[in-house]
């Protein structure tokens, strides 16, 4: 299965979700007119990335809310998935939460599992796993920024069968010492790059943009093929743009078998593992 | 604690390994004049790193023969530790092997468990795990070059208590599609620093460099401290040459609490990854 991939980078305004709503219906109706089959959108698209409590539940909606309704009436209408960023309330607590809508609606909803610095103040961290699933633009894996540095997320969602990991970010400071490298990239998406190519799957990375008044992102929306290329990106960190990269699912496939006796998915060694580890649960 | 690591590039003559044991003692002594606590040498470093049977035989030794002699002699005189690859030959079966030897004598002896290409052809997979050792050069972690490949390597011997990992290598093409990135760096050191990063340890890779008759190297050599930095390396594929790096165990530590509220070691959500792989091993 072949298609194409749009990581939209864009700032959301903080709080403003009926705006910042709106403007993601524009965006993904535009990257539908570019053929997308896949638009990813950044992390908390809808409220802003921002960590003021009061605003972020003045932004907050349960999942089966108006984005939801916003993003599914689209899917169905330009037959596309489309994965992003949402400030969840449920049962009064707060969720960074990322929802995969498809044609037929809903088709996977997460709950950010490794909170970021301050974000352990506002959020719960997430309850509901890691989801994969079967879509018209493929399988497809969801995780959320922080997420990255932690090996077994994109390593779970490959063995539990995504070709493509979708991952709403809001990339900023505060994890590498230097934050870009000699080539100018930042940590993130170079992580994100190795680990496409470590687990054979494309990754498609889509950033808030700018400054806010509380942060100041980095940018770097970038899809990286099953062998850590990048396709398109990684983005300036002030643009609001959207980047167009064409997927084939028999890539990534191909990418678990790189010649008769080079099988980087089956010479896993799973007999070991967590044997070496003694008992601690990688 | 403080040390140096020396991580030694060369290229072991194939087959013949008492011109190559010969080679490796004296620079383990020349890295050891330039203060180094740990030295490590490339994958195969006594036998060469070929792929012929009969020529792996002539020149494979038990665990407790003549490398281990030599180099446990020149660790106790210098008070060092070393890691380096030789071809162990036990009950008749061949196996890509490393140890670490230190000043009491043999600390580690491993096996390499992801085997890459024609290796599969001669080599018996590894059956001993994945070591991690208490040295006079702090906790030291081992695995051999296409280990590198498979994210679990280097996250369980973090989480094991390795500070350092050695990784004796012999770094060819096969797995990357565009061996280099822009900046000249290879897909395996790209991979090397940024786990270092992911999983908080320092990372020595020394590997072959040159051409052999079956093999060309890429060299690359390096040090990468527990940011993802490379802090010597990497080295040109062509040079034969003794790279240097000071390490501080205290700083592999911080690394692990990169401010009060991002922690990646204890940020990790051990609740979910084996579940999410449904079963999988991680």
């Amino acid at each position: 299965m072949r298609g194409r991939i749009a990581v939209v980078q864009m700032q959301s305004e903080l709080y403003v979700s009926d705006a910042n709503r709106a403007k993601t219906a524009s965006l993904i109706e535009s990257a539908a007119d570019d053929e997308a089959r896949l638009v990813v959108l950044p992390e908390l698209a809808i409220s802003g990335y921002g960590l003021d409590e009061a605003g972020l539940r003045a932004s907050a909606e349960p999942v089966d809310g108006p984005t939801l309704a916003a993003w599914a009436d689209i899917a169905r209408r330009r037959r596309i998935v489309i994965a992003g960023g949402f400030c969840e309330l449920h049962e009064g607590r707060l969720y960074n939460a990322a929802m995969l809508v498809g044609p037929g609606g809903l088709l996977a909803h997460y709950r950010k599992l490794h909170l970021f610095d301050r974000e352990k103040l506002v959020f719960t961290p997430g309850d509901r796993g890691l989801p994969v699933a079967d879509t018209p633009a493929g399988r497809i894996g969801l995780c959320v920024c922080f997420d990255l540095r932690f090996v077994e997320v994109v390593r779970a969602l490959a063995l539990m069968g995504a070709d493509i990991v979708a991952v709403p970010t809001a990339w900023v400071g505060g994890f590498d010492r230097n934050p870009r490298d000699a080539m100018g990239w930042i940590g993130q998406a170079r992580g994100a790059a190795v680990q496409a190519n470590l687990s054979q799957v494309y990754i498609a990375c889509a950033s808030q943009a700018g400054r806010s008044a509380e942060h100041r992102f980095l940018g770097s929306s970038l899809v990286c093929d099953p062998y850590g290329e990048a396709l398109a990106g990684p983005l300036d960190d002030e643009a609001e743009a959207i980047v167009l990269a064409d997927f084939d699912i028999a890539i990534a496939r191909n990418a678990q078998i790189r010649s008769e006796l080079v099988r980087p998915r089956e010479d896993r060694r799973t007999d070991v593992y967590a044997v070496s580890a003694a008992g601690r649960t990688l």
